[in-house]
């Protein structure tokens, strides 16, 4: 299941609103259409977020290429300006046509045709880096995963987010595909539920056992299903290996010390934040309460209540196992080998 | 806030299906209409159900007081069967049955009239019972509630599940009523959300600051928001002190133990099962797997997919700092705290 992909001059993608009661994908060469399915989060996943948005700024200027060179200027900006003004928060967008724009400001002096293929060639660099980076985590990872574990997952960390397998997903997946006998339980993940839509998709697509519980059913699962390990993504790493990642993580971190089991992180470099020395620099965004008051278009609360919604938490690092990343398996002390590997 | 009460010749209660959105109340004195208030779930909680089973007893056979002793007989038959065959495994209506129907066997020599009487002085019985023993339980549960207490709760446990104020609802109810400055979150309480549903509804009509919460952010509410300690009722106690509840209260004994903070029970002593000596001997009911599915009436997972969604989990005893009962407040070791109490 390729969840983005470039088609000379149109790209196709997963339309993830969609999932997972139907997998419809959508084609198209016109940026437009791109940058309105970021906003209605038909694209998303912060590295699929950085591919698309490469993608799109091909989208924007390809026409162009034969047009005079301050034409070809101006359709550079627009569509960057474009896919920018999609996802404010989004931090891989961001970084993905900072990249672009690099190459753009590097070679303004070429021809836009070759101007074009050097953007062209770094859209699909920067695709090839995230497919690449996540095999490598799957491989470092599926070494930590023995034969017939039963592991315990939160969110969604597989294609649909990424440029390839995954993360946690990717090393689950990896060590399934060298013939161990995985089997995985998914918390469904409110508020957003991406466990419930897109995992136990993901999961059934692969054709990895995987069974859905309800977040409030983790440690009764750990106990009566006796799970192995339990892994999960990041979407920050501080230098001392405090990792923020979706709501509800940390309480998986607590659970798996209890019950003696490891806490896996998968998540490449690029998440590990050299300017934080641990969690607690880290800004954790609180969201709309209605996504718990009003999950799934019903109002469940009563009226005028208060809400508190962080999106994320952090997990302190002494709960964490090791982090599995595309250069290795950084293990305790972590601001030893994070300091280490973000060197190299 | 009465959520059932006798009226002479009917009962009234609280629809609970209407909340938390509207507040209706229905009042009827047919047998027929309060028996699929039950199979409906407009009437619910395990003490309430007693209570209302009770009361339909007294619906049921009003009408035949001046009838033939016979007809009388029959009435009540038909009222109890009609009842038990509501809620085939809610223990409580099936225990306040077997108490109308000691009554009926005691004084069956008795004239209509009279063994009627007999019978609405033990359903009001039952109702008053429940009353005084969530009253004690508040206060003895109280006093173990700091002045400026930031409390997290999990499910349903107030006056709309008992016949008086609560349980752990009535210890913080209690504790907020002796003057103390009490601050609450409150768990949503996902499969079937009691806590944004129901338990968010009574603490704004009760005037108690509350905060709900997605499941998944305890651990990072806990921690950021500093809460002070725990507390839950429960649905089965062994004689070890192992506690079964709703799901996720096992993953909330974990965090209070990671925070280092108080982890309360309050329940009455007839939740005490003097037949098991330990958790390991609790069935937990595993529940229809649309609950987890399906959970506002929109399909939020893949079709043919497998999904664990246990009711209850159990929390060892270790993990719990105190019960709290309507006979006092049991530490441990609970095997002996608890012995002595049933003894009492």
């Amino acid at each position: 299941m390729k969840s983005i992909e470039w088609l000379n001059n149109s790209i196709r993608f997963l339309d993830q609103t969609k999932l997972p009661l139907s997998e419809v994908y959508i084609e198209t060469s016109d940026i437009s259409i791109l940058a309105d399915a970021i906003r209605t989060l038909k694209v998303r996943g912060a590295p699929l977020l950085g591919i698309a948005s490469a993608y799109g700024v091909l989208l924007g200027i390809q026409n162009e290429i034969h047009s005079p060179k301050e034409k070809f200027f101006s359709a550079f900006e627009h569509a960057v300006n474009l896919i920018s003004s999609t996802r404010p928060t989004a931090k891989n967008l961001f970084w993905a046509l900072e990249r672009m724009r690099n190459i753009f400001r590097l070679n303004s002096i070429d021809d836009p045709r070759l101007l074009f293929d050097k953007l062209k060639s770094e859209a699909l660099l920067i695709h090839e880096e995230d497919r690449i980076m996540c095999e490598k985590i799957g491989k470092h990872g599926a070494e930590l995963i023995p034969d017939g574990a039963k592991i315990l997952t939160h969110c969604n960390t597989g294609a649909l987010a990424t440029g390839g397998i995954g993360t946690a997903f990717g090393v689950i997946l990896t060590a399934r595909n060298s013939g161990k006998n995985i089997s995985v339980f998914v918390d469904e993940t409110r508020p957003l539920l991406q466990g419930a839509r897109l995992t136990m998709w993901e999961f059934q697509k692969e054709g990895i056992p995987a069974t859905l519980i309800n977040d409030n059913a983790a440690a009764w699962t750990i106990k009566t299903k006796k799970i192995d390990l339990i892994i999960v993504g990041a979407d920050r790493i501080a230098m001392n290996g405090d990792s923020a990642n979706k709501i509800g993580t940390y309480n998986l971190a607590v659970l798996a010390k209890e019950h003696r089991i490891p806490f896996y992180i998968a998540a490449p470099t690029s998440t590990i934040d050299r300017s934080i020395q641990s969690g607690e620099e880290i800004q954790i965004e609180e969201r709309d309460v209605q996504e718990v008051t009003n999950g799934f278009g019903k109002q469940i609360a009563p009226n005028n209540i208060c809400v508190f919604n962080p999106a994320f938490d952090v997990t302190p690092s002494h709960l964490i196992s090791a982090i599995i990343t595309e250069k290795g398996v950084l293990r305790t002390p972590f601001s030893d080998s994070i300091a280490y590997t973000v060197k190299q």
